[in-house]
Formats: C-alpha cells, structure tokens, sequence
C-alpha cells in the first residue's frame, strides 16, 4: 500500500533506499516504529517520511551525522511540544555516537534559548531514553 | 552602573569575567552591541545575560563551541520568533569555525522540524550575515 | 450556575442560545464534555466559550463550516500543542462532513508548514478520533 | 458599518459600551488604532476586539487591572510572535498605573521561561515604548 | 546550479516539472521570488522546496486547492511568526478562487485558537496583499 | 555531586543559599521535587536552576512575589508547552498569595492573548492543583 504512489514515482526508488537505509542508521528500532505507526492512517506519508527527510536531507554531504542529530535535540527541545519525536532523536544522536553528556549539555543550553522548562521537559525526555537505552556510559 | 548588582556579588567576578571573554570569542561585536543596548533600559540584564548564558552555560566543558553554535542556530530557526538573535549566532557559529555550508545545511534540516517558512526565514537571515561578513569561504 | 453572570448579560440570550447549538453541531458530545468539565473551576469561562467562538465567531456566515474545521485542524496540528482541542475539532470536522481522507491530507500538509513532528502527532490524534468513530468510512 | 452586525445583536450595546471604555482606560491612543485599522479589512472583528476581550474579560472583577496587563506583558514577551501588541500593553500597563521598573523586571523574568531572546525583544520593545512616553519615571 | 544534486537523482524530474508547475499556479509571482531568493544561498533548497512542498504534497488528490491554501493561511495566522510566507498564501489562497471574505474569515477564526494578536497581525498581511493585488472584489 | 561545580564557584555560595530560600518558599515541595529529579541526569543543572531563576531573577527588588508569579502563570499558560512547569507555579501561586480567583482570572485572560485552547488546558492544570491543594478557598 506504501508503494500505491510510489509507483507513480517509480523513479523515486533510489530516495527511498537511501533514506530507509539513512532512517534505520540514525533512529534505528524507534524510526521503524513510526514509520509502522502510519499504516492505518497515512501509509504515503511514512514513504514521503522515508523520502525526504532521510532521503533528502540526511543524506546530503556538508554536515556531519552527530552534528545534524544535536541541532534536532537542540530544536526539538527549545520547540518543547514533539516530545515523542525529541524522544526518538535523543536515541538517534546516542546511534550516531553522541555522548550522553553532549547531549545533556545540549539540552542544557536550550534554557538559554527557549526557558527553563523547555530544557527541564527535555532532560525529562533525556532520563527516559538512557534508562532504557544498552550502553553503560555515565551521563553528565 | 552594571556593577551595582554586582557589588553585592562581589564574589561573581568570576563568572562575570568569564562570561565576558566567552561573550567576546563567540558573539564579538554582535554581543557587545547587545550587552551596550541594554544599559539605558535594563543594565542589571546586561550583567545577567553575561554571567549566566556565558560565564556558566557557555564556559562548560562536555560540548565544543562549534557544536553549541550549531544547536543554538537550529533552535532559533526552529522557534522562528527571534530574528536578532538568530543573526548574531550565526555570525557566532562563523566566529567559532563553524562553515559557511555547514550554517546553510544546518538551517535547511529545520525545514523537517520546524517546517519550510522557519528554514527560508533562517536562509534569509543567513544571507544578511554572509553578506556583512568578511569571510571569502562560498556558500553551500 | 453558567447563568449568574449571563444574567447580568441578559441581552446576551440569543448569542448564548446560537452558541450552544453550533457547539453542539459541530462537536457534539466532546463540546459538550469541555463546557462540563469547567464547571467546578470556572463556570464563566464556559459561558464565554459558547457565546464567543461559537455564537459569534462559528455563526458568521462568508465561510462554509466544512472550511471552517480544515482551517482548525490545520491550526491546532501545526502548533501542536493543544492535543485535546485538535482530537476535539477532527471529530468536529467529521459531524460536518469533512471526510477522513480530507482530515489525513490537512495534517500531512501541515509537515510543510510546521514540520514533520506536527504532522505526525496530528495523524497520532486522528487515529485515535477515527478509531473511536463510528463511521465506517475508510482512511485516506 | 462596525454596527451593521451589532444590529443583529442589539442586545449587545451594552457589552459594546464597556468594552470601548476598557480599551480606552487600557490601550488608549494605541487601542483606538487598532481598531481603526481593522475599519477598511474586517470592521467586525473591531466590534469582536471591543466586546470580547475589552467588554467581557478585561471587566471582569477578581482580578484588578495592573496584574491583568503584568500578565500580558509577560505572555507577549514570552511567546515572541507579536511585538505590535507588545507594545500597545507595555503603554497600556503605564496607563493603569504599573511602574517602568515593574514593566521591566516582569519581562526580564521571561527570560527564565522564554529564553534570553524573548527577554530581550521585549526589553527592546520598552525601551522603544518608554522612550515615546511623556512619563519622566526612571527606568530600572 | 540547483540541476547540480538533481542530476544525482535524474528521476526525479517528474517531481520536480509537477512541483514548478504547480508551484506557479498557487503561488504565482511571490513563489518564483522565494525560488530565485535562494540562488545565492541554498540553491539545492530551491530544488527541494518545489519537489516536496509542490512536487508530492500539493499535488496529491483527495483534499482540493482551495481547502489546501485555506489550511496554510490559517497555520501560518496561528504561528505567527511567518509573515513573509503568509503573505504569499494570501495571494495563493486569492489564486486559487478563496475569496476575500473566505481569507478574512479565516484569520478571524483564529482568534479563538491562537489569541487576538495572531489574528490581527494576520489581518495586517491580507490587507497589505489585498492592497496590491488586481482584483476588484470588495473585503468582507 | 551538586556542589563538585560549585566548589569552583565557591564564591556564589551566597546565590545559592539565596535561591534554595526562595525556591522553597515560592515553589515548596514542588520545586524540591523538580531538584531532586535532575540528581541522575544533570545535577549541575539543578544548581543552576537555584542559582539563576530563584537566586538571581527571584530575589531581585522591584517587583513582588505576587506579581512574578501571575506573570509566570500567565506566560507558561500562553506558551501552552510547559504542563508540569505550569502545575508548579500554580501551586507557586497560591503559596505567595495569590487567590484561586485571581489564577483562574489570569488563565482564563490568556483566551484572548493565546487562544481558548491554552486557556482550557490552564484551567486544566489549575483544577488538578486546586484539587490537591490543602486550601478550603472557593474558585471563582
């Protein structure tokens, strides 16, 4: 069903490999649940999902992984209203090899910019994430 | 008059001083001129914001500059409500060795986040900066 | 209780009565659910609800209320912060006959203007809205 | 033509008087043009502005005015998106008696809530408003 | 320029012909603005802009323009903070057969989900657009 | 582990002591709880938050605690994404002496600055505080 409009575009195969691939990279387990999320409900707009962000942008050379997936952090936690997505990307950038520290010190400076609560809700958000995350490394 | 406050805090010339050089390395003339747009009106908040953003947040160890300029040119573009603000940061990324490119791809993954108006926005004001800058690097 | 200060505004009966049916026809029971809920806390601001936004502003003719509720969904998915009133509204929109095909597109246009985390937590809302609906009528 | 659809709703001169005479007492000079902008675009909406915010809420009793406009000032410097109105309240929070002092150190507040970058367009916006005012009150 | 990335994804042509398209017919003059703006400074975002945007969301069936251009004035009134990019949907919307009163009554709506401020500074921009635009129909 | 960067800045004992103080008397065990919560992830931040917010803005002159917390009210109502912080400062609120009155009063007063839906999610929060509130005053 996915592919319904994608066979319009046939010629789009090469965008979504790549940001499939891009997807799986950087949000791992949690993009491939967003992307099963949107089946029931709008299954062209996980391809477009596939297509452009990971496709399109992330794919493009001029900025490291690390340091596109601490300006998501940093966006999303001074936007304070995606906390599902800020959730996903505070994985994504531990993927792509991000420290935790880097990524509290990231949040940390969005109090700066977007308030003190931005940056507490996404500390929040930050405590979840290394509570269920593997990896044995020592925040902050 | 910036001092007043402070004489009650002696003990915060540190962080003032601190802040100070950090305000000076990142934000230059930009931040000068902000701190110096604040005296007819709110002198205390001249000290604040160069103690508190700069003597504390900014003068952490646990992330680069470069990486805490990129975070704050993708929040400001992500919040889209803070154009002044915007570009004296992205002349701060400049300042710290952050590229031209990297600025410019920065600003286009917020279309993803914040949407495409936030990105033309933050492009636009981008192109004001590089344009006052003296830097010979090209753009994306 | 709603009436206290209503009486004071006795003249006001007739955007009150306007109100409380187009609230009614355009939200049904989670109009009605909000209004109750307020009750306990602040009876005036119920009161106000119904006159203001649906006696005056719902009531105008120039355009069509199926507009109307696009116009809402489109507003409350792209600020993303008041998940309540958009579930609310997307119900709104399917008791006046805007399809759900119609409801899907909105929100997935919205990652244009607001960012893919909008979106996706707009199409989240109405999941839950469709799912809840008796209507038999299938997904985009 | 701002009566036109107030004829339908007669019974709401009332709301009307009190409204016009709020804004008056509140915004003034400022408050008027507003209204008269909105005369050759949409002159119902100036009957809204007048009934509704003015005639409604800003005449409620429970709450006396110079908290009413403290509380506006930091929601407009807070969500950044509306400096002309901004303004207008900075004037109007003079108008009903609130100190430059107090106008100043409630949007330094913003700071801890907003960020630095609200903080600071609503100081610029003061400074803008006081410098225009015919009161000789120090600043902060 | 903008065919340099392009030419990586040569199969995307289709897109991007459907999106220019498309592109003109909405947004007309002001779109091709905001294309060429970008020349200088992200000419690869030009390219993505008419290949998302108009390429694969204003493209797809199952919600009409009018509805479309009507959901995008009334996202960016309630943000609030992209003037430059409301004032093209204004027009868009006018392009696309939405009348004035339709466009005013939008923005007036707004008020109930965004403030007051938001729908006045939007009703500011459809009186700049309506201003210069050609058509003679008379505003709400 | 909270004082390890403050033995650095063993000179701002003076903030600290000073806005633990006004921590617990503005914001009680509500603002114990938001410190404590930060041990495992960012203790440092914890220590800022006393610091700068309530050793700094807080204990400044100028305007009283009544005030500053109808502005905070007003301001995280507005912003909409904030709930946890908003509970808090509602319970803030009361503690300094603001009436349940003149809270529901400042909420319901944001309808016109941010729209109904920010007010209904304020009221919201503002009847699960009053809910576990000691006080035996009455809401409005």
């Amino acid at each position: 069903m996915t592919n319904t409009h994608a066979s319009l575009n046939g010629k789009d195969n090469l965008r979504y490999e790549r940001g499939l691939a891009k997807l799986q990279q950087i949000d791992g387990e949690g993009g491939i649940k967003v992307v099963e999320s949107l089946a029931g409900i709008a299954p062209d707009f996980a391809r477009l999902l596939i297509e452009f962000p990971f496709g399109d942008i992330y794919s493009r050379p001029g900025l490291d992984l690390r340091s596109r997936e601490i300006a998501v952090v940093a966006a999303l936690t001074a936007m304070g209203n995606a906390a599902p997505q800020l959730k996903v990307h505070i994985q994504g950038a531990l993927n792509v090899g991000v420290t935790r520290t880097e990524i509290v010190e990231t949040i940390m400076q969005m109090a700066v910019y977007a308030g003190f609560p931005a940056a507490l809700n996404g500390l929040a958000a930050a405590r979840e994430v290394f509570a269920a995350d593997a990896s044995l490394e020592e925040p902050a």
